[in-house]
């Protein structure tokens, strides 16, 4: 089945009592009041509605079925796909709940199945159904929106229907509607390459709480993006506990942080709330694309144009000052009390002329404008409307328009509507949707999702790794490693002393030592030889009674910046790298970035951007900074590890010390997935 | 005057032409309309409008007039003023323009001087009026919104006059209005008093750019908080750098963040935008107040629950899950598939039964309640109305409803509305509102600003201070300092280096050297005696051809956390107390908290908790924690110092040493206001 008979069927069965008030009759309802009419009521007493003829069975219809919407009981489920199959039905929507929702998975299995089997798509079950603005289609008991550009994909069938019911008024088209509900078939992963191609559809927003398989999600989006900007509402973001994840690399597996780095690393723009998904995809249903941050503002009032400056500014977008001649032209043509920077204030004299030429001029030096209108009743609201609209269309950019406030204008709204001028609440809210536009045309290109190349477990002992084995095999890696000694007896750790120079750092060695400091384990600042002996016989002491494999040995690193750099298993998403300011800055500031592996390195260059302690790295008061390409290649390479080595659980490099003179990491642990054990652990 | 009678006047002149279309006719016609008629029309002509007689001057009125509202030409206005006085009018609302917002000071100064000589009270000038809506008073060119009990007082007309225009599809309803324009005299300060006693009011909306006297504003604020919530929305966050206003003391003066501090400190709720503050005063003109956090989320639809569940928790309130009783309660009354923690998922199959029972239960053991529905067109949400509304009034607790979306609920929320239970666009916002409203609740008690006690000058030395001075002073002043020694030679260095201990820190002593790194004038680390000769002849170089002051000897301090306490004066608010994590830390994460001073050490403490870093000050990972209660009086001691010494413009400790065993200041330098130029500096 191509996706396409879904959305466009050459007939209709829907499957379900015919009762007054029962979902069969309600469905039927929806469907012809929508206009479709190649429609047909199945159900065991052949009972019609609305004039449209009942059959006992699909197999009875006359005409070619493609798809059937199923509102029976969950046990007839199976019968009914059965006469699905012999009367060459391709999709089924089935709306009928009972299934996983109430742990009967075993149904919704069998269903499954049985489909696939048969070749049959399926959306549901326990689903709000779909919609076709353009066929005229509305297999749905939710509201039936508008027709539009917008496409819809939503996990949850209450949730959509909202979102169905609200579009109107928000000023959003439909063009398509999935509710997949408990997704036994087809979710986003198969719906986006068809609206990829769809000429009815120009964004699509997707409401999710999870996902099926985070990699097919990723290929699926980051594909998608590539044609068409993809608006995402995720829920549950502090129930997965985004702080406990960003502290430690660990923890980091299954939390909403890796959603959001996963959705974003695809090109998808995340959202918060319902109002901001609209207002997005309303600017990307609208609006010519966003194509860089420099952003002007023309108000009729102080006011909102420096609440929306602000929200601008802490938005991502560049509210810049005027060019000197843009200025010079500005002061000749407005009268003397107008603001004539950024935000440009017209005052209550702005008229529909200088909301014009303004904003022409304007945009030939800014990449998108936001147009607000204060208005008052004794002001005509839809001859400035006719400026900006005006102005638009003589520019290729985008222009937001905030018309303020109430019933007063509504009439200008419909216009600015009319002329594809979306219009927002408030010039802030015309700010984030811009600023996300803006991000989406950024992070256009190259959104190539690197597959796994997990070409063998090579090289990795299999046995439980010390820490001289870890910092060995990192080594080997191309990693680089402080200079370390591992010392097996005294004589070994006094030779091993004076090659590495002093002051120095000795720490035990042994597989049942997790916690090295919690049992003494660590000695920093060793000065000079005489020392040695003594440090070596105390952390003798600290491993009675444990395996005992020794002490290694490092120099002192002073003055450069501790970083920690680590990988782990996503169980939705696999491969994850964490960077992150080291010690305890970490743990309680939770400076650190995540990316799905693998990834390139100018990847990695943007996670070394996005940490807050970034201005620490570039370098501050006179210090030199840290070679950053050579940084974000060892963050990459991490990434390529872990897919290369499947059986590494996760990795944590702890710290990773960096300096203008170059990288050492100082202490690194391994978990492997096989042995299921930690096999050392940082200090 | 009392300004009742600026609400309540017994008679009201409207200067200006009547000439159809100006101000004076669209002000009278708006007057009428709103069904106030004790109005008059003065203007040279005698012009009347809508049979309202005309007048040649106020004294000519037959009746009592309290009020003008005069909209007559700008070097008409001192005329109308003298008339005023002489007809015994007590209070001018100017809407006419043409004053210092176009540079025109003198002009704006000889009326206020005349007003105030004649005992006017002035709103204005160029102002968008004043409304009272129980006395149908409506003096003002804006729409004329839905009589309620939020007051709105606004520093923008046209920002106002949008608020207004937009109160009704909002939900809200006005008690008074005022756009103050250009302040030439009353503004916030003189009318949060008299709101504060109005019993027609019962939350005010302030909207500011600027305020007049940061502490006079922080006294009304704070006085009117104590009876009443305050939701101001003040612009200009990014423009005044509120970033380059966290990492230094110096440039913190006269900053956003100040504001920001100020407002809160006072007990106010500052919102962002226009949105959040109908959103919120909504929820004070409807709801008891909120005494908790604790708050559970009833819902139809899992997708908004948890959406809501997340902003709740992020906003500071606690999702916590329902007790082992009621849970049992929950998994008797309703049906298995319902999600029994919280969010309470009622599921598609909620009742007003269920709404009600569940929601009666929960807020035995709840602070307050979000309500969702997400409405389908085959339901009856009043129904869920009703049981929710039910359920608010057998309790005493806040109740806050989001039913979605667009018309299927339109009848629902009005019956919402009309039970006094706000409606809330998504979950989110009515979560947000929640919050707010119990940070107010928490915020009410003793909201006392000090008052600035300024005994004298002494003992701060009038001339320029060496860093042995501030220590010496600082040590006078009961802060603790590192023990220093200044030292003018080698052997009084030698002597002192045997005194501090070794290894320490040797630093020069100039007024002419303001940052001493830069000149090598730091040396940290002297390990022994053979090294101090050495430094000593180091620093001896650095300062050449600068005053010689000698050196200062510190010890070396490890094992430290390092803070940074500053004190600064705002041109708004006066001193301000910064404490904030050290180091770049400060400057690339920003992680500072500020209060105006002088404030108790518990609010002090609040300051400490507040700190990104609060979990350090602790301790974490098994360390101790530093004495909370200790660094509290710390910073509140220095705010006090700031308000005891008017000369100290600028003081910055920095390093302050905190740990287990104390506190002690590693450096600060201070800048003195008569001096006007800094006199020492830190490394």
């Amino acid at each position: 089945m191509s996706i396409h008979q879904l959305f466009y069927p050459r007939g209709v069965a829907i499957v379900g009592s015919m009762t007054v008030g029962k979902l069969g009759y309600e469905l039927m309802k929806q469907v012809l009041e929508g206009g479709y009419s190649s429609v047909y009521a199945v159900n065991p007493k052949s009972q019609g509605a609305f004039s449209v003829a009942g059959f006992q069975r699909i197999l009875d219809i006359p005409s070619p079925i493609d798809m059937a919407v199923i509102a029976s009981p969950a046990d007839s489920i199976m019968e009914v796909l059965e006469d699905c199959h012999e009367a060459g039905v391709q999709a089924a929507v089935i709306i009928t709940s009972g299934f996983s929702e109430v742990g009967n998975n075993v149904g919704e299995d069998s269903i499954r199945l049985r489909a696939r089997e048969f070749g049959i798509r399926i959306v549901g079950p326990n689903c709000a159904g779909i919609v076709c603005g353009g066929a005229h289609l509305y297999a749905t008991l939710e509201s039936r929106p508008p027709v539009g550009n917008v496409a819809l994909i939503s996990q949850s069938g209450a949730l959509g229907g909202a979102v169905l019911s609200w579009a109107e008024e928000q000023g959003i088209g439909i063009s398509k509607f999935v509710s997949y509900g408990n997704r036994a078939d087809l979710d986003e992963v198969d719906l986006l390459p068809y609206l990829a191609e769809d000429d009815e559809t120009r964004v699509v927003a997707l409401y999710i709480e999870s996902v099926r398989d985070g990699r097919n999600f990723m290929r699926a989006v980051s594909k998608f993006c590539m044609k068409k900007p993809l608006v995402i509402i995720k829920s549950g973001r502090t129930k997965s506990g985004t702080k406990a994840a960003l502290s430690h690399t660990g923890s980091m597996a299954g939390s909403d942080g890796v959603y959001d780095t996963a959705i974003k690393q695809c090109g998808a723009i995340r959202v918060e709330t319902i109002e901001e998904m609209f207002d997005v995809c309303k600017g990307f249903s609208m609006l010519p694309a966003v194509k860089g941050r420099k952003v002007v503002i023309v108000t009729n009032s102080g006011g909102p144009g420096i609440l929306t400056a602000d929200k601008a500014e802490s938005s991502g977008l560049h509210v810049s000052t005027p060019s000197e001649p843009f200025n010079l032209s500005l002061r000749h043509s407005l009268p003397q009390n107008c603001g004539l920077n950024n935000p440009i204030d017209l005052t209550v004299q702005g008229t529909e002329k200088s909301y014009r030429q303004v904003l022409e001029e304007a945009l030939q030096e800014f990449d998108c404008a936001i147009a607000i209108n204060v208005a008052t009743p004794y002001l005509d609201s839809v001859a400035l409307a006719r400026g900006i609209a005006d102005a638009s269309e003589s520019s290729s950019k985008p222009i937001a328009a905030s018309f303020m406030a109430g019933r007063i204008v509504k009439e200008s709204i419909e216009y600015l509507t009319s002329r594809r001028i979306p219009n927002f609440a408030t010039g802030e809210r015309a700010a984030f949707v811009l600023s996300k536009m803006a991000s989406y045309s950024e992070r256009r290109v190259e959104l190539i999702v690197s597959e796994i190349d997990s070409h063998a477990s090579i090289e990795l002992p299999k046995e439980r790794l010390i820490e001289p084995e870890i910092m060995a095999w990192l080594r080997k890696n191309n990693f680089p490693v402080l200079p370390y000694r591992h010392a097996r007896s005294l004589e070994e750790a006094c030779q091993s002393a004076l090659e590495i120079g002093f002051p120095l750092v000795m720490k035990v060695v042994s597989p049942d030592i997790l916690h090295k400091s919690d049992v003494g384990g660590v000695i920093l600042g060793i000065p000079n030889a005489n020392e040695v002996q003594a440090a070596y016989e105390r952390l003798q002491v600290s491993m009675e009674g444990k395996r005992n494999e020794g002490v290694i040995l490092y120099p002192t690193v002073s003055k450069s910046l501790e970083l920690i750099l680590g990988g782990s298993r996503d169980p939705q998403f696999g491969p994850v790298v964490l960077l992150g300011m080291g010690g305890i800055y970490t743990e309680i500031l939770h400076d650190v970035v995540m990316r799905v592996a693998p990834f390139h390195s100018d990847e990695a260059i943007k996670m070394v951007t996005e940490l807050r302690a970034f201005p620490l790295l570039q370098g501050v008061r006179g210090q030199p900074g840290i070679d950053l390409d050579q940084l974000a290649r060892l963050v990459a390479r991490l990434g390529d590890i872990l897919c290369q080595y499947p059986q590494i659980r996760e990795i944590d490099i702890n710290p990773l010390f960096a300096s203008s003179s170059g990288f050492a990491i100082g202490d690194a642990r391994m978990i492997l997935a096989d042995l299921g054990k930690e096999n050392d652990d940082s200090v």
